[in-house]
């Protein structure tokens, strides 16, 4: 062995100034898909054009558009329009709501979407899970049966509270509170709001008139269990029949996906045919409910109806915000996952602003919280929709049922838009997916079941918490109890690799080589010591005779770290010099670079002592090892 | 180049049954210190006999005790106990309880902790900040002057609550929720409360009658001002004389380290001048106020005191739960701290134990919280303390106080009490620490800033959960925006490394080799999915012409995966397919493998996509590609 230097310095230059890494991390943190890339020396006139077609899509792609893709747009909007009716009176219901404001709400909301929004297949609709969340908030403090008023002026501001929470969380670029709601976190919520929502759905079934105000599924079968005197044959046997039918359908969907018609246009049809079978049976007679007067004509405006009195206003806040994060994450999930089946982008921060313009606006003309449910995108996809303007379409049939068809639709069973509702949420119930959870990751399986239970068995809120909670504690556990390895060197090679993976490794006697993975930081500095002085002391207590010499931290993986933990890097050294054990240092990342410079860390333990491979650290402490013996020896001598 | 076999192979074993990796994480995540290694091999007797030491460290120490160590702890424990008498009056007037309690307070618990606690350095007695947090907390229910009985029951119920809640930390071994109160956390929350204590003595200082029960800095000095009529000069004088003494021992004990007995008998010194100005010049006639009747007597059984019924258990709850956590925090931090400059160790977990013991038989016996206070611990150290029986020392001398020297203590000067607090607490602002947490890293110091500012402004539980919230959005900021690098061949090398920090590194054209840090997760998933397209993106944009033909993505940073993670992958390779570019792994660790293998990813990717080094990656991509074009070329031909 000859040489003592290592061939490749590493780079000890001065950290970069606070104000340039702020920047850089703010920019990485809020815009990680780098919007204003292409504004990059454009002149000021097309920036501004280039701006409004970012902020409003419609600009961007009704230039462009053209009749033939109209008649793709025409088809689905109408088929989605079919959809809408029965899915807007039925999840009315759920809320506790007067079901001509379901049919409000596919009204005006896609129109605004239709302008900013950028996913091309999501079709705007209410959705079960929030109608239902936003109801057991507000009815916590109003009863939408005392006081009806009231509790539709918290319905409108909860909406507009939505939207707030929505647009604001767009143009603050807080896209990555969305992320924390994992997809095991949304699986379990679906799941058992499905299950809580069919269950629901035995009232209207079994034409019961009273019911408890609970939303789990003990209460729920309590009250179905408790009133069996009131159980009636004849809405059970109608339910049966349409249930069969819309799963029907749905089977037909799977087996044979072109024939996706059949299941969108099935709830229409169970509504006509139960509307056509109330009104000549005369509605009631035969204990088969009906949904009662529809006004005819358009939105009324609802602006005057908020309320922002200190009296009033948290209940709302609380739903809003709730069902804003909810409705994002459904609604921004969906409209992915369909742009990368076409391999298109959807940027999440924009399409936040439009849902919330959407719920703002939809505050202010009788609608309630709207967003992309799942089943009507879908459909709307199968249907072939091309562009936004299918939404369009759907706002104009909503358009011609309220000025013209509302009436008739006084006499839908209540056992129609309870099949309805039941068989949408049966397919919500994704055991396949749990059961692969449970398979590939337990972890993940109990944050999805933390949701399914919490949602089914305490309340939505809660469940969502617990599930969320868990995801966090687990996210914090990782850069808690960061994985740290020993390497050995792979035979003919300078790679240094973890020996539990590849055990074929062998040793450089004296030399203890770990790699360290993670941030170093407060949540897991005493961790890394205790480890760290574990490995030491294994192995020196495995082989007896072994001494290690040098401990060697890769630090190739550990992406940042905080002064803690510079603090216990000094703390296992000095520990380790107790032992007689130097500490070496292996390839800083920039950023933990700069932090070892600006605590003097370097300064203290020695340029020396940082290298930029494993490979290199070795061969340079062999020869100082080698030096040292035998200059001691000399000196023995 | 001739060889398009990489040299080394990837590991594609089979993952771990689910139970041992399992059994693994929680080795790591509750045992990182591995107590039962001494047990290994060890016949059951042995194991026994290891297990009570290992429980109850008196046995450890005690028969190896010596009369000629017993001398230094003989010095130690009286000079802490001169200590304890002082501080045990004022910390119980800041908790606003009777001034006996104090000094009960500093008989018992030392004497558990003797037995059961394992820092030899330790020294046992009540803490300002609790004292003041405990107050804080139960005065919003009961007010300690007009029902002092149920204020004092509640008081021994929270310090009850906490000594359970340490037990039960320690025996489910979750010192790991310790750790999130990171060091920056603790330097802020000191600040702060000093800060406040200190304003607050003003009112002994300036002999005011009437004062606030608010506990932030604004009321405080309102308070003061406000009753400026009440101001006297008599007590103001004392308070500056007895404060200039105190602060001028502490400056003799920085510059002359072995004098520290002078300031630690200082408050004792100040104590007994102030006692016998107060009676010989007839107590109270010149504005001097008096501590009062303090009776004679060991402590008195508090079990039946305790109340645990549903309208008085919630304040205690909180109190206690909110001062167990923070106790355990100062204790166990001054006591690792004292062990490392000796080179022992301190076990978290056994010392929560030791700590709750403490505590609940505390409870039992007139005593209110007990942790390792900072001031008592630094002058037993000082003093030469060789092991915990200088705690033992200090009960006794308690002991003597109680049974014989009480009644004098009767005429202590509030004025000198708080001159005692007020020194003690003006050297808890640690300002040069702050200043280096702003040079060095502004978050820290952000976190550092909340918690000093939200304990002085708002309420001590309100700024310590400011600074923790802020902790914790940092360490999730860290796993869910995870640095990505680019990386190039270093010259003359096999090595990679980030170009920003290496920029001599030469580029292999048609490779874009990205490295990733941190888990891939959820709540990052999304980022790096954008973050490598925009790299891709970029890459392409820069020199044009140049085209991205392999994405290398270097795994070996990346701790753990979970599903979402798995997936995101599955889609970058198929957005980068779309592109005609394909996705290379290089390292994936042996978790991470793991559930690569377990979702079918390898399957689906091709083990043929996997490599262990960049380097070998590159090489043999290099190869196919050049076959690839050959055969086009003669293909074309």
């Amino acid at each position: 062995m000859t040489r003592s230097e290592p061939i490749h310095e590493v780079n000890f230059a001065p950290p970069r100034p606070f104000g340039k890494v702020l920047k850089a991390k703010i920019k990485e943190t809020l815009f990680p898909d780098d919007p204003f890339h292409q504004f990059n020396g454009a002149t000021l006139p097309i920036r501004i054009k280039q701006g409004v077609k970012y902020f409003v899509p419609i600009f961007e792609w009704l230039p462009n558009y053209t009749l033939s893709l109209f008649k793709y747009d025409l088809l689905a909007g109408i088929t989605i329009a079919s959809l809408a009716i029965p899915q807007g009176i039925s999840y009315a219901k759920l809320a506790n709501i007067e079901p001509i404001v379901g049919l409000y709400s596919s009204f005006v909301p896609p129109l605004i979407y239709a302008v900013f929004g950028n996913s091309k297949h999501l079709a705007v609709g209410t959705v079960a899970a929030c109608s239902l969340l936003i109801a057991q908030s507000l009815q916590e403090v109003v009863s939408p049966t005392d006081d009806p008023h009231l509790y539709m002026r918290m319905i409108y501001t909860a909406t507009f509270i939505s939207g707030v929470v929505q647009t604001l969380l767009g143009f603050l670029r807080l896209g990555i509170l969305v992320d924390f709601l994992s997809h095991s976190t949304i699986v379990g919520f679906m799941g058992g709001t499905a299950t809580l929502i069919s269950l629901q759905q035995l009232r209207g079934m079994l034409g019961l008139n009273h019911f408890t105000q609970h939303t789990d599924v003990i209460n729920v079968l309590k009250a179905v269990f408790k009133n069996r005197d009131e159980w009636k044959w004849e809405p059970a046997v109608i339910g049966v029949i349409f249930l069969s039918f819309l799963q029907f359908t749905r089977y037909v969907k799977q087996k044979k996906p072109s024939l996706f018609w059949v299941s969108a246009i099935a709830p229409m049809v169970v509504v006509v045919v139960g509307g056509l079978f109330a009104f000549l049976t005369r509605h009631n007679s035969h204990g088969i409910q009906v949904v009662g007067t529809l006004k005819r004509g358009i939105n009324p405006s609802s602006i005057k109806l908020l309320i922002f009195d200190n009296e009033h206003i948290q209940a709302p806040l609380k739903a809003g915000i709730i069902t804003a994060l909810i409705a994002l994450a459904e609604g921004m999930a969906i409209g992915r996952s369909f742009a990368i089946m076409k391999n298109e982008q959807v940027d999440g921060n924009k399409e936040m602003i439009a849902f919330g313009f959407m719920n703002i606006i939809g505050s202010f003309t009788s609608c309630y919280l709207t967003t992309g449910p799942f089943s009507k995108t879908a459909v709307n996809f199968n249907a072939g929709c091309k562009s936004q303007m299918s939404n369009v379409v759907m706002a104009v049939c909503m358009l011609l049922t309220l000025l013209v068809l509302a009436p008739l639709f006084s006499y839908t069973p209540l056992v129609a838009l309870s099949a309805i509702i039941m068989s949408a949420m049966l397919g919500l119930i994704d055991y396949q997916k749990i059961y692969h959870l449970f398979k590939v990751d337990k972890f993940d399986f109990c944050i999805c079941m933390a949701a399914f239970i919490g949602v089914a068995f305490v309340s939505m809120d809660m469940g969502l918490m617990m599930s969320v909670g868990l995801a966090l504690v687990r996210a914090l556990l990782y850069v808690a109890r960061p994985a740290t390895s020993k390497l050995e060197r792979l035979p003919d090679s300078t790679l240094y690799r973890d020996i539990e993976q590849y055990p074929n490794g062998t040793k450089v006697p004296g030399f203890l080589v770990l790699q360290l993975g993670s941030p170093i930081y407060f949540a897991n500095a005493n961790y890394i010591r205790e480890r760290i002085m574990r490995w030491v002391r294994d192995e020196e207590s495995a082989k007896s005779g072994e001494v290690v010499e040098y401990v060697i931290l890769e630090l190739g993986g550990v992406t940042t770290i905080d002064i803690t933990g510079v603090e216990t890097l000094l703390e296992v050294r000095r520990n380790l010099q107790a032992k007689d054990v130097k500490m070496i240092l292996v390839n800083p990342r920039l950023e933990v670079m700069e932090k070892l410079l600006r605590t003097k860390f370097v300064a203290k333990i020695g340029k020396e002592s940082i290298f930029l491979a494993v490979d290199e650290a070795i061969e340079a402490c062999r020869f100082l090892l080698k030096t040292s013996k035998t200059v001691g020896n000399e000196n023995h001598v």
